[in-house]
């Protein structure tokens, strides 16, 4: 999508030096970049580079103000920040046909919005709701009553069980399962059997979540698991039943979550984390890659890094690394 | 489903205080808890909650049968167990309409039991057979020669692979695999290639087994994975080829196993655990969350909680944390 | 498929003793032969059993030259290797049916080689290219633009995302999610909101890569992302943005690469292993199951086994275990 220099820095809060009259029409890395594309410099080192590149136009920061260039420069503060919101701009818009695809199946009962697109072959169930602008891609299935708010990008192939709620500008990536059962029994002492604890509860997932691929969020047991606004979920990830997320929270691939956990807001999880049931993990709490949170523990601290398995501030992790080096050295 | 509360107190073996000529229909959270549903107590301080909760019927201990209330109590010994039988007797029946749906693609020489219920765009291939009263949710792919027996749940988008075998009362979430090719190759030392090993065995599923959603189970190499009756698997679980998995197994979210791993009856394997090839974890034996089990290892002891990596019983891994906390407070 | 073993043996480049001019249509294991079947034997103890067998032909080293049998014997200097290639051999054609299915839906401008397979419900997205002798699954979808090379296997309800490509001879089961977004965002200090950085790189996969079953592969940001020749990937494993994996790899169930990494040709990578983002694994180093790469990290030595969290040469992380389980005596 097409824009102009001047629309751009004044979206994302830039000074332009040079003609703003130009047009660019899509972004790109400095490698990359064709004549057209706007691209940006985080590093004061990287500037020549980016000068030298087919790109039209360059963000950076104040330490491009003196450049000598034919290119058009936008100056910002977050370089980054910049870039990724010009490349929300010029993103293109309506790329998925409008309508409900002739091999989907659509029960009559489904409530559909302006401007939605279903893919091929998905299926949506009896008494959905699906908000407007929303994509389904193909072979989705949404369950019956589930309800998908407004501008919603739901890729191919995954799964909302019946009863599930998103808000509006969810993105959900392919293979992802939503709303599925949570994992609890009672074992049965007289027969050795383990016998299913009902798994009726709710998914609520807020506005502007990302969901990435093949990760799965399960229902509440009884009540309702819930994911807040504005969090973003990697690939692969595990979240149980009952657990409670906040908003603006990072979860990245493979972390893994027992039932009934509180995340608060602002809380960032690296790869491979996992979590005990009944856990809290407080706001603006970081906990490393691969770290193990106990069943009941209570994480707390803004800024704060947790690390290793039982979890524990990054500066005695790193002491207990340190003593172990040093005995194996002595020994 | 409405039942009476008699019905009910018969099948988990309570016994009743108050009228038990109500009905109730349906199960939930004392929070939750609307007119007609039945909720439980697990503990005597949750009591007055209970009781004044908008429930109609109340399973507790007997530590409620001195309770003055006008409330229906069913009092049993494990309120936890008995709700969860209840839960069951409650449940609503057929859910799913019987027959195959329009859109679903089934091959002329299936077998289908007697109400069978096969989902939107469901794919059931030559000579598969599908048991009475099981349900193919929409977008499943059941490979050829597939064996699934009755009263089966496979949610939307599961993949079964040809001559995979699944026994009776088998529920299976969403986008899980089942009988998928096992890793397994040979390294050829003057090509430098990994040529594939032949993963031509079969996968086979006891009774009243129940898997998460997005797991994978392969299928042997040249034999036969088995999972025993009545194990529960939970989501994101990876078990290898030629496993063999026992009877009443528990295996949380994102354990992985590889290939030829022998697991007893009974044993329970926390979450992300990760155990090596050919280890065996005999009767019993419980394995703590992210735990790792080396190659060939035998864990015995019923009962005994291993924890770490490498596994150790609970015991040594604490004594070893304990230490290391010991000697970086000195350093 | 039937062969002859005179045939077999040349291309395994195997001696035959006995009668080279008996057919043999299938491998199996020792203990589930039947008449017609080849078998392997790769230690001298098991050969009894091998030559007790139903099998019509065994293939053993040198050390069964001496043997009195009236089985056919394939003397080869690897066994397990030479039965690899002979099942490749003796593995049926054309198991898929030719042609589209007639519930699949493939847009017009879809290019399709000669003898390619579309299962049942699979969809085929504007200008995407199938190759040759290609078998796209049940429920699977390519997006637009993707590009399959020939002879490729492509298991039930994979995703593959616009603009994706894969080599010649490519393998993907079932449920895998090839070409999505990375975990990238951006956070607004002023909104404290996670704004998404642009993820418009693609994927390249190259020839002869397997992947297993529920695994996601994202594509680059800006850049690409690159699987190399003869790479292969086991069950639910998470490769982020930007990472270019070599040529031989071996990348075991459930292992997670954050972005940006480098892993060179012959790299073996266990179970659950973790690696954190811009860390580079150079040629042939081993990295053992549930081991930590920290970011930026290089590991280099070939043949150097790699183990623990964070990863170091195999010794030193032994070592680290027997001081720990010293001082825990003495403690």
């Amino acid at each position: 999508m097409k824009r102009w220099v001047s629309e751009i820095a004044e979206v994302i809060g830039a000074r332009v030096i040079g003609d703003d009259r130009i047009e660019v029409s899509g972004v790109a890395s400095i490698s990359r970049a064709a004549a057209g594309n706007l691209v940006f410099v985080q590093k004061e080192k990287d500037l020549n580079l980016a000068l030298k590149s087919r790109a039209s136009a360059v963000i950076a920061g104040t330490f491009a103000e003196q450049a000598k260039t034919t290119k058009v420069l936008l100056i910002a503060s977050n370089p980054r920040l910049a870039f990724a919101l010009a490349a929300k701009l010029l993103r293109d818009q309506n790329q998925h046909p409008l309508g409900v695809h002739p091999t989907a199946s659509v029960h009559s009962s489904v409530t559909l919005g302006h401007d939605v697109s279903i893919g091929a072959r998905a299926t949506v169930e009896e008494s959905a709701k699906i908000g407007n602008s929303t994509w389904i891609g193909a072979g989705c299935v949404i369950g019956p009553g589930a309800e998908i708010g407004e501008d919603c990008e739901i890729y191919p192939n995954v799964t909302i069980y019946s009863g599930t709620k998103l808000g509006n500008h969810v993105i959900v990536h392919a293979g992802t399962v939503l709303g599925s059962d949570g994992f609890g029994y009672v074992r049965d002492p007289a027969s050795g059997r383990h016998e299913k604890f009902p798994q009726i509860g709710k998914l609520e997932i807020e506005d502007d979540v990302e969901i990435g691929a093949n990760t799965t969020i399960d229902r509440g047991a009884l009540e309702v698991t819930r994911i807040g606004r504005g969090t973003k979920i990697d690939n692969l990830v595990h979240i149980g039943h009952n657990c409670q997320i906040g908003e603006n929270v990072i979860i990245a691939a493979q972390a893994g979550f027992s039932g009934s956990i509180v995340m608060e807001d602002n809380v960032v999880i690296g790869g491979q984390v996992g979590v005990g049931e009944h856990a809290c993990i407080q706001e603006g709490v970081m906990v490393g890659a691969q770290s193990g949170v106990l069943p009941k523990k209570i994480l707390r601290g803004k800024g704060i890094a947790f690390w290793g398995t039982p979890a524990r501030p990054l500066r005695g992790y790193l002491r207990d690394l340190a003593v172990l080096a040093r005995l194996g050295k002595k020994g």
